[in-house]
């Protein structure tokens, strides 16, 4: 079968692998329909040391079943599903505690002998903790917003969660990437009133705007923390959703929360300190946030996917083959696409 | 009158200052009766540059209301009050939100022209949106423990409640100093189950003990962090209540949280930064915390006291006159007492 690899920063290509088998009796075997390349795909885009055996790509796809090991029970040869970004067993005690990210059995796509979703096939791992069968066809009008399911939209759920967005509270959003612009969405969907985007891409704000939300900052560090001061009474935001993980977009989070705020990160962090640790602490502001436990979340967002109320499918403005996959990086790492989908 | 100065790092003098007085409308006039010193009245006892105008210190008191300003609506001359660590307004949007210490129109004790706890007497700004009159006589059996309401209780409680403790969870209290003991309270008082001291000194953590914690870990730093996840399943507490403020102290809290789980810092951080930003990413620990809001906690928690359910007053193991407050500052520096409470 066909699947994406990278040798190292700014090199991927599509080529030949072993075809996915079943290898546990958890497993299923699923032939991949639609498959995403995710911003956090492009730090070892930028950064990835040179590697002759290179890394398979890929953690974000929707297929369909095509073979499943003998203890799988929930999902049959022909069902579609979508997979979390991870995969778990559902069953541990950090899943049944709501960490499927941290599932004592769980794991990564790419890894450890798992196939990448950025190809033609897929091995998942612990399938019945991990997949969720999807009750529409294959090629449904949806299939862009069912996706956003396997990370960016349940990341920006998260990203809402952790920051205890609720009815009436104003939201400051920092990063106008697809988690970002979903995050927007989350937000409004659990009650923000008032949402400010923080954000430098004119196509991006505007797509913000059309999700909820209320402000656009365009300005960048310190500055843009004033100016969600000055659009929330000079107190700042209840939640602010750090969506970037950069060491000046988590400076601007920090500064953009109000006292007893919260800062709910879900960019992955460049830099392994938190600053302001005394400011925060007088100010009583809470740092929550991770990965998203998004096996969690799909059953909880389905129904508003399916029934129109959100459209988080819209922040795919690029779409191709698996040829396509390495200008796909390109594109997005040049910001020339926010998000692109891949149809196999 | 008579009042507690800090002069420089361990020069501590009770002297005659100008007697406390009524300046605003909103003003409360108060007889010290009861006071005690805090640990972080320990910081500037080791750290504070030398000063020729000194430092009036003290924040935690109880005393009789002697005169009120014309617009203080809720206690009279003749009250018996307890006073939080700070005063806040409670109507100012910050206060509505739970967040008295961070009050529009709030400030701290001994600065700005307030006089300090540590003293004869104390004119109390914000009178109604500060104190709380106790519903007892003013040489009650019950003084100690209603004076740890001020700050240590209060604290111990907001850490609990950061650190999201609950019914059937794993607590890992960091520090067996006033505010650790205060916090295996609260967390026992919340339903936890299993609370792990982290101490090293046998009469706190024999106390502590008494207070309902159930396992006690005398490692330090990573050591301890080990341990605390022996003792809870390989996994780590779901709340940790950071109780010192230590950089060694903050390393062994993050140390000690599982995946999911949530540090609670109370002790004042002595670093402007949180380390492990990436980890505890990865593992969705929530970093929370800050300052107590104790005149939301004192009305809460005051039936628990009165009715003898918590007895958080037994963290004072010294009792003294205003003239022992020096002597008092080196026993608690040097770890001679627990928590020193005066009596006037």
């Amino acid at each position: 079968m066909r699947a994406t690899i990278m040798y190292g920063a700014g090199d991927v290509r599509v080529e030949t692998v072993p075809d996915a088998r079943l290898v546990e009796p958890t497993d299923a075997l699923v032939t991949v329909t639609r498959a995403a390349i995710c911003g956090s795909d492009l730090w070892p885009y930028n950064q990835m040391p040179p590697s002759e055996s290179g890394r398979r790509m890929g953690h974000e796809f929707i297929g369909v079943v095509e073979d499943v090991g003998d203890d799988v029970r929930t999902m049959k040869t022909g069902d579609l599903v979508v997979a979390p970004f991870v995969w778990s067993d559902g069953t541990c005690v950090l899943c049944r505690e709501g960490v499927q990210t941290s599932c004592l059995h769980g794991g990564r796509y790419g890894s450890d002998g798992v196939d990448g979703g950025q190809g033609e096939a897929v091995r998942v791992p612990q399938a019945d903790g991990t997949l969720v069968v999807l009750p529409v066809e294959r090629d449904d009008a949806l299939m862009p917003s069912l996706l956003t399911l396997s990370d960016v939209m349940s990341t920006g759920h998260h990203a809402a969660l952790a920051g205890r967005v609720g009815p009436g509270k104003t939201v400051a959003v920092v990063g106008d990437g697809a988690v970002g612009l979903c995050a927007v969405i989350a937000a409004r969907r659990l009650g923000a009133e008032q949402v400010i985007l923080l954000g430098r891409h004119p196509d991006r704000v505007a797509l913000g705007e059309e999700f909820g939300a209320t402000d656009v900052v365009g300005e960048r560090g310190e500055e843009a923390a004033e100016r969600v001061r000055e659009l929330t009474g000079g107190l700042g935001a209840h939640s602010v959703l750090e969506c970037v993980g950069h060491g000046e977009s988590t400076l601007t989070a920090l500064g953009s929360a109000r006292p007893g705020g919260t800062v709910g990160r879900v960019g992955l962090p460049q830099e392994d300190t938190i600053p302001h640790a005394v400011s925060t602490f007088f100010a009583n502001i809470a740092i929550t946030g991770g990965p998203a436990p998004a096996r969690a979340y799909i059953e909880e967002l389905l129904p508003d996917v399916l029934e129109g109320r959100i459209e988080p499918g819209r922040v795919f403005d690029r779409v191709g083959t698996l040829d396509d996959v390495p200008n796909g990086y390109r594109a997005m790492n040049e910001r020339e696409a926010i998000k692109v989908m891949i149809e196999l």
